[in-house]
């Protein structure tokens, strides 16, 4: 499949990668940020846009023609790192890091913190980084419980509004059909669940054995 | 309502605010691009590292405290410029722009393009920003009818993969019943129709007169 890719990378390699990319992509998320709030003047911001565009060209000049894909190495761990939602190397994604009870692999849950780049009504969370982040969630626990799946359907019932900052994701798989996986989850805020979700995660007619 | 700012920008502001920021931002979209894609050398990595982290602590030495909210002008014109999908000084919005007909604001589309940093399933759009995007098409052709609300329901219906690269939204008003206006739209990639969404948008409770 396009964008399936197998590499040699020993446990030490993807290591080392990670303690490589983790704090250069969280200090582009801080800039992301920056950008959405700074007050600084035009002198300013014109001259970090030169500086931002020479380092882009620097890193572009050895770069990828195309997206991340999923990578695999020898020994079978696979790294979505260009995902939007826990990408590890991708700046948009919060990245949300999922946690799970290893006895219990029909379940997980993930705390992560939304800020001022999430932004949909004012000081509220978007409505569609709410719907992006159930969809994730809801699809990696099918993925999980070993029924992995595109989603098929998506639907988020929202509540309350879900304030910028901490927020907690949980996910659960409720059932399983043939090819489809029904999945559920939600957000919980401050004050309890913000937004609700039901997923049907069907799989691939390639990955059918 | 916490977020909503007048401020006493003129029209001239405005359009120099928009020439300083569009193509500033527009650098930071090309560096998230460069993080997720780059093969360059750790030294080069950390030494991009150490100038994003210089340029980040100059821009936020003025910065918000906070999210950038929905700013008015004395002529009431908005600015959603931190938007998590339309916003003009958010890095993370691709950005989608919609575009209408005058003579029907039941209707409304975009044109724009996904690169590397929305990447879900290898080389298609990741599930999460397809609804993200549906979810603000949705309820901008709502607003835009005259009739502005918070998401209450969002179900999305995925036909196909989304490939990475030009899509096309479009969005329009079903009907309306009460607070509740009910909106319908659709991606389309290079191969038609990719997802289906309707939506259920609430006008909030401090809003209704």
């Amino acid at each position: 499949m396009v964008g399936y890719l197998q590499d040699e990378l020993t446990a030490a390699d993807l290591a080392a990668e990670r303690a490589l990319y983790e704090p250069f992509t969280h200090s582009v998320r801080n800039l992301i940020d920056a950008t959405v709030q700074t007050l600084a003047s035009a002198e300013e911001i014109r001259a970090a846009q030169a500086e931002i565009e020479a380092i882009t060209a620097r890193l572009q000049g050895a770069g990828l023609d195309g997206p991340y894909g999923c990578r695999f190495n020898a020994d079978g761990v696979s790294r979505h790192w260009g995902n939007a939602v826990i990408g590890l190397r991708n700046p948009i994604a919060p990245p949300v890091m999922t946690e799970h009870d290893p006895a219990d692999r029909d379940r997980l849950w993930a705390d992560f913190t939304l800020g001022a780049a999430y932004e949909g009504p004012p000081s509220l969370v978007h409505g569609g980084v709410i719907s992006s982040i159930l969809d994730q969630l809801l699809g990696e626990v099918a993925s999980q419980a070993g029924k992995p799946g595109m989603t098929g359907t998506l639907t988020v019932r929202y509540r309350q509004g879900t304030p910028l900052g901490p927020v907690r994701g949980e996910a659960w798989v409720e059932g399983t059909e043939g090819f489809k996986t029904f999945t559920r989850g939600h957000l919980l805020g401050p004050d309890g669940v913000t937004a609700e979700a039901e997923g049907i995660f069907i799989l691939p007619k390639w990955a059918r054995t």
